[in-house]
């Protein structure tokens, strides 16, 4: 229905195709080498590997807009490719489009100092390395930003941040070399001036990684998600993006598109959960027939495939809307699809687990994995009940000016 | 997102104000009209003013593609504009656009005869007489259509009709002219062979009106669905539409663009009960505070808006694929918006009603009429779970040749 | 499970055979009556019938806890009768056991003074009048009490009375013969000290009915719902019930039994619909075999059946916490089941009218009556949201002392 | 509601004391011990201490009815000790109550020689070995028992076993002495007399241990659920239990009673839950208050309990509908538990993981984990579908004799 342009459409080809050749082998040396013993935190050669070739094929940094650094798709043209990646956990990585580093690289490509993107930005575009985003704190509740309590505190020609986050994501992972870590500088601010981002190199002193925290028993090997202590850690000054007071703006500017590359490739995901529920519908027999005869199975089967065709409909509408009205006029689709998504790809995912029986809950299929993927954004990125709060909020003052 | 025709962009235009000025007003005179006693099932003089004043604004006929009868929009251009008239419950009418009129002329316009066209499409695209489609009945699971069980028998120079039919819309209105009605003509044929369509006046020896039906206590008055009997009923052999035979065939092709517009004007209905639940909302204080702020209504508007849009965009999707696939290709997504769309009414409507309390239980809004409507959709032109059967049926086949 | 005493058991079979013998025949008669012309909104004479030999069967007043002028049933004695009377409409009333005359011969007998008592509870015992209880307004939210505007003054030996009332359930018939009204009495005091309840005569100087009230498309004859209209409506001082500032606590005292009678009634409608489901699945054949053994209907009749279950043993539980804890130690199963059994209702109903098709839409089947009224009582007594509100409190409560 | 012997009364008082004084104490360390390098597929000493003090409190084996060896609770007296117990996922094996050593020891207790007793009942009785029950097979829809490929042939003094298990749970722990397994002895014969049963020692020829599968991404250490390759092993003739051909009777045996267990288990989880819901919206603060004041977190604790007494009360219901009318009497709602627990205690635990937010899906929290736990019994022990199936069945066949 929504048209790719013709460039969008050539290099859809050439991913499905490079899917299909690099990354589906690929994914299966992957897995087997980070179970090998003593290998879980290691990362398999495989993956540089396979980066390398997406980067000559030119299959790198899809999804950043500006057309210097990345491939200069809009927002629309981006999204099917996030939808194809995401049928894979590990193939956004491959093509060095995988969450938190595209948010921190829009980040940094749109507030960051001339220092800062040579220092952070270029190496991250290379895929030399990754990094981390530190914003949820386990002590409150961090969906109100107003609750962040780390502090960042001006020293001299230094900040100091104290504070501990977790849910930081691709912390574990030993390429990664700094953490964009959200925090307050002045408490006695307005509510939304009271936060600033800054760059903390991981290796800073005061940076302590305390341990991954399991996702539904899954460490998500070799990324992982970490709990992180910043005790005292000092950077220079140079290191705040933007300027003090600014993190809440920059935050939100992050969330329109980062908020479509996730739910696309949760559609990728649940594509993947549905293609794998026919599969096994039509080929067990129970009671005489194959499930696929069975009418509760066609409810799943029906059901699945007209919740993933609407929410496809509405994440593409709004990365169109993100294309035509930017991040504010885009706003109420950008909270309809954070409630809608996750939730959809968990029942879908669910029902295909459900239809494969055993093997739905165990290793022998990607679904019980899929379904924590799918079930976290439920709650990461701000949980469904604030979305829920702020779309009704917009609804009730439409026309009112 | 779905970009309409620059003539569709004007159409609606003009749509959008004669609903505001004529129809809004219009229906108020409506409904009085008919509460007056006696005056039940007489069509208020209001309606034919506002269908010339429709016809002379040139928004007529705008469901026909046909250019020379009808507006010529493709069924994507169209769409909106059924959205629009189906926030009235009456509207469709005004520009004579209601069902079952409107795939009763869809047919005749397809496979209709010279005479048939004459005299019987011709004062139908004109609005001068009203007709009515005798499918479904009472003493079968008509959603098989191989279970009909109406009998058109071939008799010399005539067909005569037995068999009982109902849910016959617009059957008790005083202006319905004749039926278009299906029944077997060959029980020995092939399962999709024996049905074929005949035009039965409604005047017809043998036809017989028994009673009207009650809609979850409405009687839709005063067009109303009616049970009718056909007691060898006669009709002469060129009311035979298309051919013996072919009535299962005729019935599949009205599906596509009739599904697509009964959806579209329950979207329109359940976007006013949108608007309708958040103005209750605001203006209704509960515990200290309006009603909107409470949780549980703006997980109740919320929840409304993400599906109203999901559910849009999906109808907007099979408009389109209608028009660039054909009916046969559209299948899949006519299967999808009839399962998805009246459920997704049912439920905003509903969801209204709880807002509104009381108000929203009786006829001081249009809601549990609404509720009624959108109910009977779940059944009627196939219960969902026969399209829940067939799209499975359709997603287990996918790629299989 | 739940044990009935060896008296509530005898009394069972009385009743089950009086069900099948006089009111299963009765019914098809009364509802022929009303559907005559122009006696819609007479009393037909088979009902006083009924009433007549259900009283000499010793099956009259069987609600009332007290020996004396009622059964002396304990409520969980008590429960599966009203289960049983709620499978039809009019039973209720035949056995003197309708709402909302029980609840307010519960108010007068509870809190009535002598006079009272002679006046009006005897008669209502007997069966002679009924009577009407004017509680919800249409100009505000009137689950939350303190919102309500009626106003009862206090004028030399009289109160005047002014405000207006809806949703005054079988204030048409023409045997109501009284109000018990809730309204201010001091504006002043305490938010639940305010409300008062009084004794108005329906034939009071003042008193207007102003419409019968549709339920859905139903009018309920011929007892119907009304709005009211009290334009300085004047009784005696001796019609004010217990005291002034009592109505909340009055209000309350009737809400425990009041609803687990509702409940019971709404699980009997739910079985009955379970059964109409199951009888119509076996019957019609689709697709080449009866419903019954397609699976998405027995998933409708499996869990239709676990739903009613759980919510039979639910109300059952809290009738035994009424008779053993009494209204406040039951307040929380009270609440449980004001959220569930109409939700249950709706549902089994639904899913009953969709497996019967066209003929679970219309007056051909109890099934669209029956879920109007099973969807009023997600209202009516305190939407779902007030009951939901009210039981999560409790549950953060709970050993808080 | 359902009343407790007083013996039954006494153990659960003591029960709970020695949950809180032994069991939560002894869970910490069990959880320490474990997590400790090396250490995961080793039965913490803890365990073995806790069990020593349960015997010697008496609590012990009180899921057996027979007096003599176990406590001889009716499953109503026993079903609120499963509850109690199945708060915590150790819990069952401090009293020897733990599936699926307990459905072993029934099996054996009703159908095993005397030799099988001595040899295999009494250690598991004291604790002293555990064991596993292999039913489900990788291969084929299990839940249909005539799919079960698994072969037993006699040959001369030995059975000789072949085929796949998996989901063996119990099968990791080294204390795990012997397997139960179910196989075909005689495909040519009807059906439901193909099975048998047969005592297969864990270390006999031919058992081979292929893996532990994990459930989501936990493995349940140290007790685990294992792929089984069972070839060619040989057992002794005398190993058969019951008789050849009674498989499937016996399998049908044991399910009544351990549903009820599973079903009690899975409450006291959600209970937990609820409790775990309501302490953390109580004390995390957003928007300027407690969760717990929000909407959406009331209508989440409200529907949870109003979900957790309803399938209480139909447990228990069904645990005194096995001992007044017998597996066979108690069928219907045997299944109705089946399908309703499972799926109410995924609800309630998600609720509570969402109010939880990142901690709720860590091992932070017992949540994620129980999750899991509750999500497997909608599959193990048949699947939704197979129960809804046959319960709707029932349903149909009522009052046809």
């Amino acid at each position: 229905m929504y048209e790719l342009s013709a460039r969008a459409r050539e290099i859809r080809e050439r991913l499905l195709g490079f899917m299909h050749e690099v990354v589906e082998p690929g994914e299966r040396d992957y897995l087997a080498a980070i179970a090998q013993p003593g290998q879980r935190w290691e990362i398999p050669p495989v993956m540089e590997e396979m980066k390398r070739k997406a980067r000559s094929a030119g299959l790198w940094n899809l999804f950043l807009p500006d057309s210097r650094n990345g491939a200069g798709l809009s927002n629309l043209d981006y999204a099917p490719m996030a939808e194809i990646m995401g049928r894979s956990l590990i193939a956004p990585e491959v093509f060095n489009c995988s969450a938190p580093d595209t948010g921190n690289m829009e980040v940094l490509h749109l507030y960051g100092n001339e220092f800062q993107k040579r220092q952070w930005l270029e190496p991250l575009l290379a895929g030399d390395i990754r990094s981390g985003y530190a914003m949820t704190e386990p002590d409150v509740a961090s969906s109100d930003a107003t609750n962040i309590r780390c502090r960042i505190l001006r020293d001299g020609d230094h900040y100091r941040i104290s504070g501990r986050k977790w849910w930081t994501s691709g912390a574990m992972d030993p390429r990664c070399k700094f953490f964009i870590v959200m925090g307050q500088t002045d408490p006695e601010a307005k509510p939304h001036a009271r936060q600033s981002m800054v760059i903390v190199p991981r290796d800073a002193p005061g940076v302590r990684i305390l341990r991954p925290l399991q996702l539904f028993g899954f460490d998500d090997a070799p990324n992982g998600h970490a709990e992180v202590a910043f005790e005292d850690a000092r950077v220079p000054l140079g290191n705040l993006i933007y300027g003090e007071g600014k993190g809440f703006e920059i935050a939100q500017s992050r969330l329109g598109p980062g908020r479509v590359h996730h739910c696309m490739r949760l559609i990728g995901l649940a594509e993947r959960a549905i293609e794998a529920m026919v599969a096994r519908a039509k080929s067990r027999i129970v009671f005489g027939q194959p499930i696929a005869r069975h009418g509760m199975a066609q409810e799943a089967i029906a059901l699945s495939r007209c919740e993933i065709e609407q929410a496809r409909l509405l994440t593409l509408s709004t990365a169109q809307a993100l294309d035509k009205q930017g991040t504010r006029g885009a706003r109420d689709r950008v909270s309809m699809i954070k409630i809608v998504v996750p939730r959809m790809a968990c029942q879908v995912i669910d029902r295909a687990i459900q239809i494969h029986g055993g093997a739905g809950l165990c290793e022998d299929s990607f679904l019980s994995h899929a379904y924590a993927g799918a079930r976290s954004l439920r709650i990461a990125d701000g949980p469904d009940e604030v979305h829920i709060m702020t779309l009704a909020k917009m609804e009730c003052s439409r026309g009112e000016g």
